[in-house]
């Protein structure tokens, strides 16, 4: 059991930066359920590549034999392991992983429910939006370049191990919807539908299993440009128009508008 | 205009502290939006009575014409500002505002949809679940003595001004239910749902215009004494049972649930 050098300390802090992960290639997983996970992805979920795992004496005899061979462990105090960790309460362990691109396969997605999210800035929303589309079983979500990087570590911290079951894709939205409304000859339609506050009714819209849902940044919204490619644009009807309540958090309004589009094509049983 | 003295300041401060909070009976509202919203609430909002408001030069001469007679104005430079706000970048004016407590209408409430949590810790939680009862009309919130407090800042902060149109009642949730279910002999059937992973699908149960939806803490979720009290219990379904997600955060839940009770007993048009 190797100790950390003064070196690895400064490389594990940097990765708190944007600019400093991306030229590393890497990124942090904090806290002992999702340090487990990314090390043993449940059935289904995205493998990546771990590093190294940096963990408490007590961890590691518990769970140091899950942790692959070519795999650098660490064994760190609790003083050291709150140095290094950007948790308030760090818990157990921490991984340095191999950031991953995933290719999107337009083809699947094209028979799949999917988001498109532009501009979101806050990490606890995209962190939240990845956990709502685990819950309703949606596996690829495109941000517009400008959004807030997968690899932040409030992001993974947020999304409750999501991102091993969810793959991001950062491409431009125009051309990701061009590619799936164009498919090929033989496919079927694929369905865009833009959310704002001047759409139709999202209860009386009638909704597919498959297609793309936009969504916009926290304060202005969809550009005009991708709304324009949309087929529909829905609204999240509120109770009390006398009330004036503040619009809904993004999160919110995503949940919202997964739930009942599941709710339409669901099975009865 | 006067200036803070020492003083002053450390009660500012102070508020930021729940014993300090309750002790003064007073609580910080703060940001450009929320302030003017406090002083002058829109139609049907909350009035709660200010006590102070300290703002930047160029808030108080935008706004000030809109402080009561009644109230202290201070005014602070950009440093001192910082140096009082609870957040990372503070926007224009603080308003120190005294709490209020609101009696529970059991009779009224009987007649509209309400929310009954259980045990909630995460500040943002409860201020998410604010903004979401806001949107769907919920006018009356209750939550068990052991819940976060309304008047912690991050939980007014997160409520984008909803606090000063949902009444939050702190009051223990057996109590409350029989009294709600009791009523008078000629009221009519009032509802209770419980929620956890256990209950009924939500989108294949009937759900009522009036009625209360129990919510519970974040890790633990209802407690069987408060779950026991319900008619039905609603679970929200996930997609891919192959797949494991993660449960839904709470506020999540919350905006998922509103809006199938909405949906289900809205009017057409």
């Amino acid at each position: 059991m190797a100790n950390l050098s003064k070196n690895q300390h400064k490389i594990i802090r940097s990765l708190t930066r944007k600019k400093d992960r991306n030229e590393l290639g890497l990124f942090l997983v904090e806290g002992d359920k999702m340090v487990r996970e990314v090390l043993d992805p449940l059935n289904g979920g995205i493998s990546y590549q771990v590093k190294s795992v940096i963990g408490s004496r007590d961890w590691l005899a518990s769970f140091g034999g899950s942790i692959p061979g070519g795999t650098e462990q660490y064994e760190v105090g609790a003083a050291e392991l709150k140095l290094l960790s950007t948790l308030r309460e760090p818990n157990g362990a921490i991984a340095i992983v191999k950031q991953m691109e995933y290719r999107p396969d337009f083809g699947q997605i094209r028979g799949c429910l999917t988001l498109g999210l532009e501009n979101i800035q806050d990490p606890g929303n995209l962190g939240s939006i990845l956990r709502i589309a685990d819950w309703f079983g949606i596996r690829d979500v495109f941000c517009s370049g400008d959004s807030v990087e997968l690899y932040n570590p409030k992001v993974i911290q947020s999304t409750m191990g999501s991102f091993l079951r969810v793959r991001v894709h950062y491409i431009e939205l125009p051309y990701v919807i061009t590619q799936l409304q164009e498919g090929d000859k033989e496919a079927e339609y694929f369905p865009v539908f833009a959310t704002g506050s001047q759409g139709v009714n999202l209860y009386q819209a009638t909704l597919p299993e498959l297609g793309m849902i936009l969504l916009g940044n926290e304060s202005k919204g969809l550009s005009e440009t991708v709304t324009a490619k949309a087929d529909q644009t829905l609204s999240i009807p509120f109770q009390d128009p006398d009330m004036h309540p503040e619009s809904l958090n993004i999160a919110t309004a995503t949940a919202v508008l997964c739930s009942e589009f599941r709710r339409q094509t669901g099975s009865d049983e």
